[in-house]
């Protein structure tokens, strides 16, 4: 049976952290963090928020397509940032599209542009709605000013593109393993259609579920792998993308050299530029062959140093998450004064057993230890193997769940993200928990900062932070807004980018508006104004 | 010694083919293509060359970068195409700069960039030279007039933009291996000053010796791994770019999701969006194990499954040429029905005997056979391995030099070069082929035509095809010209890309503006302008 939406926190209703869980997941709060008021405050319900009334409405041609319901409203005005989750519970909802409008096909797609560019309404195109960055959050300002740097554009209104009906796999390409895909497919959907052909793409977010194609070409989502092809880009083969000007179709290319590549203009343009309708993915063969370990470090520094060591060494693990102590210790039970180094390797070619050995290697040069041996195991159904990934991975599935629930506790559970080269780490990480620390503090919270990595590369990790602080109830916003400011202003200092995979969207501008070089914006919004004449697209995201 | 760069061909006079070495080659074209007329033609000495005036002068701030030397001039007139090769053989030289000029840091080109888009200057940057697709040609037509399809714009005249001077590694990070390294420099000069930290930059393409960074990093270049990272792009971390409208400086970063990347827009853009200064790139270790091997096949259809079963294997090997039967004949003297595949593993961290094992499983599993054991080898020192893989590396070095020396003999010598997806391949071989046979014979020419991979993907192969063709002195322009479009609407036709690895140029713009999505054109054009509002940047090219 169909479950149902939340409309204002993660993912399904019946899903929901609750009884047990709940209890469980509140001692472990207190025992943190002593003294914490965690008192739960339920949501209010979709139908006692207040929403403006809708300022536009689409043309008697685009009726069939077109929404106002209140509660349509409600769950297409947000993403899933923690800033939206709280204003959810606060019921304040402010920026609701005026219409969200589901396209059938390409020329739906079209005509709306059309309309919307003759209009003068932005479209926010919408895919899963998981945006952690404001992306599609319709905040084109009161009274319709946009609050972009794009300038004083004003606009009628605001649609939401919602492109859940193009969820089909066209074609499958068996011999070179690439499929044809509509953008607006969810990751599960998308699995099930290429499992007839014995084919994955293999692109697992935490998102997976509630997240689309489309939403992950558009931000340069990252996945399941830690090596090699760890963003969806390196899984993009070509891309059709609907602009105002005109339909955008790259040649399906294992690679090429024809000057600037198409299709990485359009990768990471989170709908500013376009609305990508389809894409020819690469697919992997389902892996056979699993080896798994994790290796415990008394010293963080040396399993820093075992890490870089496995990332340069050509052996392309598929994990390789590098906990510090206290993530370890809060996410895994591992107590630990140097972290636990998560290794796997899979394929569906050969055993992996050489690979895992010589990464052991190298992890005990490094002074790493395992409590338990390394795990091979050999897979010959469709089962998704290893029993310690799969609790890893409906762990790593309940997080968002967990952090409503403790949003309702007023708690601040949430995350940021980068990549940074090696020689630049030690510093990075130092400087980003203290500037959290301290921002922590000085908005009167109690709190904890954890660092893992969820990619690798020779050159860098993708580290990723976690923080748990004790908020005020009413408070929790302006905390985490101040808490946000500072860690991105430490990452910018020191050498990170400000997002290595959850986008830019517009929580991310400021930041986002100093690492880029200035001559790229001046040629990306020579771009947009090029495709977008109306400047309709997503306005006040990027650019 | 310092040697001396041959005006008219590939390389350096002291290395042309003479003596024996011609003999050899000589009789081995007489024995394939018999009858053919051989006799030798020899360039025109370079002071004999009529050059057009120049047009423009340097203002006197700029005089002492500036050269109108006839030899300088005539030097920087061509690439290394065989139509340049050919052009200059008959002493055709229609399109010099009008003036050499040779920066010697970047606040010397901004000046030029100034200076030349105030006087309506065309600016070609040139690393070596090495193009071969007229991507460093000043040719923007008679009396100025450029014949690019940006339209009717007439220029003053036009510059090269030597970068040579820009030759140094300026920095090294030893931990996150990577290198800031000037534009400017060599191949060779550029591995010489990454040896004392014991790191390569490993990108090796055949004009190695005599092209420059730069002129990768613009042009896209393919390299040294035909798995992975091959091309230059994958190796680049940031850059650093002076355009007419600033400079643009990309963060160091090993991995992004903010936003299209920065890079990527530059990367490919041939000079025409800015002048490529500096980059950080992504260096290796020295290799230590290697293993190579060469598989022979009876059918050339199983030699390319066995090819494409390597490359979705994920084993990813530093080498993966698959020659088809005329190519492993002619360049590999192997007699073969079914073609050669030449494999080889490196790494600096493990021996990869476990990986080419692996392999020759697959191979073996399509026909393949081995006529002599692989090989594995451990090197300690800075030399560079195999026997087999110099061998190959030193022929593959000589054949610019011999196609020159055949060009001087009225034969026809050239490649060109793809990627498709694999479902694809097939027919793009027997269309491509026929075609070439066919526009051989309509030029009245008898010939050979070969194919091998330089790189392969998990979705698809690089197939890189040459051309053995006797021509008639004083008409091989005229015949390669018309090989060359036939060549190209067939691959053009049956979905491979104009170029994986030798860009575009204007030789291939034909195919090129066919291939790209026409928005991504518009928004290109729009960058451009952004850039180089002047339009002064290596007219012609790409857009």
């Amino acid at each position: 049976m169909a479950k149902t939406r939340s409309w204002w926190g993660w993912g399904n209703v019946e899903d929901a952290v609750v009884g047990a869980e709940r209890e469980a997941l509140t001692k472990r709060v207190a025992a943190i963090l002593p003294g914490t008021d965690l008192t739960v405050h339920e949501p209010p319900s979709v139908e006692s928020l207040e929403l403006p009334e809708p300022r536009v409405a689409v043309p008697d041609s685009l009726a069939g397509l077109a929404s106002t319901d209140h509660a349509d409203r409600a769950a297409h005005a947000h993403g899933q940032a923690f800033r939206d989750v709280v204003r959810n519970l606060m019921g304040d909802v402010q920026n609701p599209p005026d219409v969200v409008v589901r396209p059938r096909n390409e020329a739906d797609i079209v005509d709306v542009l059309d309309w919307a560019s003759r209009a003068n309404v932005a479209v926010i195109p919408f895919g899963g709605g998981t945006s952690v960055v404001g992306g599609v959050e319709p905040r084109i300002g009161d009274h319709g000013r946009s609050v972009g740097t794009n300038g004083d554009h004003d606009f009628a209104g605001a649609i939401s593109l919602d492109l859940a009906a193009l969820d089909q796999v066209l074609e499958i390409d068996r011999t070179s393993r690439a499929a044809r895909i509509q953008a607006g497919v969810f990751g599960p959907a998308l699995e099930d259609q290429l499992r007839g052909a014995d084919l994955t793409l293999r692109h697992f977010p935490q998102s997976f579920e509630f997240s689309t194609l489309g939403g992950w070409l558009a931000t340069r989502a990252g996945g399941h792998f830690a090596t090699l092809y760890t963003h969806i880009d390196d899984l993009t083969e070509s891309m059709r993308v609907v602009t105002p000007s005109g339909i955008s179709e790259s040649r399906r290319l294992p690679g090429s050299g024809a000057g600037p590549s198409p299709d990485r203009m359009f990768l990471g343009s989170e709908g500013s530029l376009g609305v990508i309708t389809e894409a020819w993915m690469r697919l992997q063969d389902r892996p056979r062959w699993r080896a798994t370990a994790s290796v415990h470090f008394d010293d963080y520094g040396a399993a820093v140093a075992a890490t870089r060591a496995i990332a340069q060494s050509g052996l392309y693990p598929t994990n390789c998450r590098l906990l510090d102590p206290a993530e370890a210790f809060l996410n895994a039970g591992a107590a630990t004064s140097g972290g636990v180094l998560v290794l796997g390797f899979e394929s569906a070619d050969h055993p992996t057993r050489t690979w895992m050995e010589r990464a052991l290697e190298l992890v005990a040069d490094h002074g790493g230890t395992l409590p338990e041996p390394a795990r091979y195991t050999e897979s010959t159904g469709h089962q998704d193997g290893a029993a310690a990934a799969d609790t890893w991975r409906s762990s790593f599935l309940r997080m968002p769940y967990q952090r409503d629930a403790l949003a309702a506790q007023s708690m601040i559970t949430e995350t940021f993200e980068t990549a940074c080269t090696w020689d630049k780490f030690d510093n990075l990480k130092t400087t980003v928990t203290e500037a959290a620390n301290e921002a922590i503090r000085s908005v009167g919270a109690t709190g904890v900062v954890t660092c893992r990595f969820t990619h690798v590369y020779p050159d860098g990790p993708a580290p990723y932070f976690g923080i748990y602080a004790a908020g005020r109830w009413g408070s929790t916003l302006a905390q985490w807004d101040d808490i946000k400011s500072a860690v991105s202003e430490a990452l910018s200092a020191t050498g990170g980018t400000i997002t290595h995979h959850h986008a830019v969207g517009r929580d991310h501008r400021p930041w986002y508006d100093r690492q880029r070089p200035d001559p790229f914006a001046h040629a990306l919004r020579a771009a947009k104004s090029a495709l977008d004449p109306a400047g309709i697209l997503n306005p006040g995201v990027l650019i």
